[in-house]
């Protein structure tokens, strides 16, 4: 795929949003429910193509986790029809009349939601994000353009066919969703500077992904970064929820952005706790500092690096604390600004916590495993996000629109 | 000036913004009224590092609007002052609680508005923004980092040492402004890569200098964009008013990005219309098409650049069309999605413009002279964006901010 096919793939992309931002909902919303209905349908012929990535996988020496990270089944091509109906029972942003005002002049000014335009979408792996993405997008009014992995190219083909079928079937450009099949590294670099093209472009994958796009990437992007996610329990915690807290946080998912990754425990009751943390944490590798090996004197020591590290698995950084502002410091240091729990029954530490740690979520006296579109009641998400511009946290159907000004006159000219 | 210089400098502003994000409005407004102060107190000083800016100008062969841009006077440096005792006057954008809910389960979910952390700026020429930049940022709860051009190296510096002393004077850390010296190429492109130091760049100037953020920066942008902004006269427009409107937006201030580069007229009134707009707009080079020459046979045509240049000077482009859509076609086509204006009393046009019409801002009846953050309300400005992704149109106060998540839970965990 030559670079001027990309740059028409996003042509007709951009076309196809024009068209869509002054689609009315119930169109968008057939379309998802007939794309849910096609890959019902059509789930024998997806999970075929998904055997073919799958062989090549193995054939290709994938690790047993690749492999399963690229499985369809009946059960998951279901989820993703699913999924695709809960979005379209969701209110629709557009149109939305943010906020409005009247100036002194007479002058009416209005913020109000409109779609983005296209939205950028290059992931690796998992063909399920390939349906939850464009559905979201759509949803919220806007083209995408799809550019997964070549592991899972033939699954994602197949998928996309499903999507551009039901668009057309209601009546909406099929162009509404288009896939990049041009999995080359030189592609990808392409589809990430298709300036004018891609109003927002949302990475979702390893850390070498995010590099990539950090480097290269022309177009506004919003990163769906790492997750080093603490739990602090201070020294006015209930020991109880604490521990309730930490395995949670730890070991009900760990291998997502928002599971645990460090425990951070303050001295005047770290010899209670660590011991009782060690047992709750049976199966997870701690590795602490001098302070919590004085207590746990059987785990490994931590090192910079572990404290810096989303292990995505069953080890857990630990570090004894003086105080609250040491604990601040150390998730100011280490932190990757995503989710940031306090367990304490003490409101100046909660607030304190609340205010002075930067991340896209605080949370206090629950999990972090709640930072998440769902669990916090936005509906779907296409991503966690953990930069500060325009997406923070997780990022939703609003998240996937924008806002213009309308400015109402009756003739008025500035002096 | 070493990258290790320039990292150093990225680094004390990050401690200053942690410090800052919880400083209270009255220590922000406190600095930004002693900051106008001095300004005032050392204007002297402050024009004698001017003039040494503007002898090395001269002798470098800078035009005469270069200089122009460059020149401080004692009303400029006032005015300077002033803006900061107006950026204190406004609300204390930090900590608002943007909304908040319950879930199901008890969490309690707010979403709080906080400082972004570090706003970069690089800009060209005019030391004014060099304090309504810090200003404005201060006020939102950050730390700024300051790189104008080598131009007003001088002047810069000499703002710059006003807004950290009176930093200090108020107890806030002066690390929350700082300037980076060093003017060279090579240490812009070093500023534009601060990954993890600056939270959001925004590029003042020309179109090379967007050229080379859009292609060299890694770290998160708002781009203050070109203005190729169209007024439509159309089929239903009071000729009066579109008159007034187009001569508004056109002359009023031809060098700024709000102003008017194209017109577009409807075939029905181009006829009466444009000899009337030629006549209102003397001193206007109109350049048009084929259509508009037949009605106003003396001025020049329009090349295809013509429609896709922001003059920012006394050029016009014309343009006689057949319709509503054809109006909205040609905007799509050439638009900088800035500023777009019809003049109409058909509620339907004004409609089906405003939803179709991707711009920031849209205007009804009004020049597009009143897209701006003052005239739309929102105090004062960094820019205005033609960007999607977080900020859309005049980046004010709010605009240098963003939200974060706070979640309160009782022990809340996920099953």
């Amino acid at each position: 795929m030559a670079r001027a096919d990309i740059e028409e793939l996003g042509r007709r992309a951009k076309s196809a949003a024009r068209e869509l931002a002054t689609a009315g909902g119930a169109a968008k919303d057939g379309a998802l429910r007939v794309a849910a209905e096609l890959l019902e349908e059509r789930c024998g012929e997806i999970l075929e193509h998904n055997r073919t990535d799958l062989d090549r996988a193995r054939r290709d020496g994938a690790t047993d986790v690749g492999v399963d990270r690229l499985r369809l089944t009946p059960e998951r091509v279901a989820t993703m029809a699913d999924s695709l109906r809960q979005v379209a029972e969701l209110a629709d942003p557009v149109g939305e009349v943010v906020e409005g005002w009247v100036r002194p002049n007479g002058l009416r000014v209005e913020r109000i939601r409109v779609p983005l335009g296209v939205v950028g979408v290059i992931y690796e792996n998992r063909p399920n994000v390939t349906s939850d993405a464009a559905g979201l997008s759509l949803k919220a009014g806007n083209a995408t353009m799809l550019r997964g992995s070549s592991s899972a190219a033939d699954s994602n083909a197949s998928i996309v066919g499903c999507l551009r079928d039901a668009l057309a079937k209601v009546g909406l450009p099929e162009d509404a969703v288009v896939n990049v099949a041009d999995t080359s590294r030189e592609a990808a670099v392409q589809f990430m500077q298709l300036d004018g093209m891609i109003d927002c472009l949302v990475p979702r994958g390893s850390h070498s992904l995010i590099a990539t796009v950090r480097e290269h990437a022309t177009v506004p992007v919003v990163i769906d970064g790492d997750g080093n996610c603490h739990v602090y329990v201070d020294a006015a915690a209930e020991l109880d929820m604490a521990l309730a807290i930490v395995e949670n946080a730890k070991t009900q998912r760990p291998g997502v952005c928002n599971a645990a990754e460090s425990l951070l425990v303050h001295e005047s009751v770290a010899a209670e706790f660590l011991p009782r943390a060690e047992r709750a944490l049976s199966g997870v590798e701690l590795r602490g500092d001098e302070a919590s090996r004085a207590i746990l004197p059987t785990i490994v020591a931590a090192t910079e690096e572990d404290y810096a590290t989303e292990f995505l698995g069953p080890v857990l950084s630990v570090a004894v604390v003086a105080d609250l502002d040491a604990a601040i410091d150390h998730i100011a240091r280490y932190g990757s600004g995503h989710s940031e729990a306090i367990v304490t029954t003490d409101l100046r530490a909660a607030e304190r916590f609340c205010r002075e740690v930067d991340a896209a979520a605080i949370v206090v006296n629950a999990s972090t495993r709640f930072v998440d579109g769902g669990e916090l009641g936005l509906g779907s998400e296409i991503g966690i996000s953990t930069q500060k511009l325009h997406a923070r946290g997780p990022m939703g159907l609003r998240e996937l629109t924008c806002v213009k000004y309308v400015v109402h006159g009756q003739g008025q000219v500035r002096r």
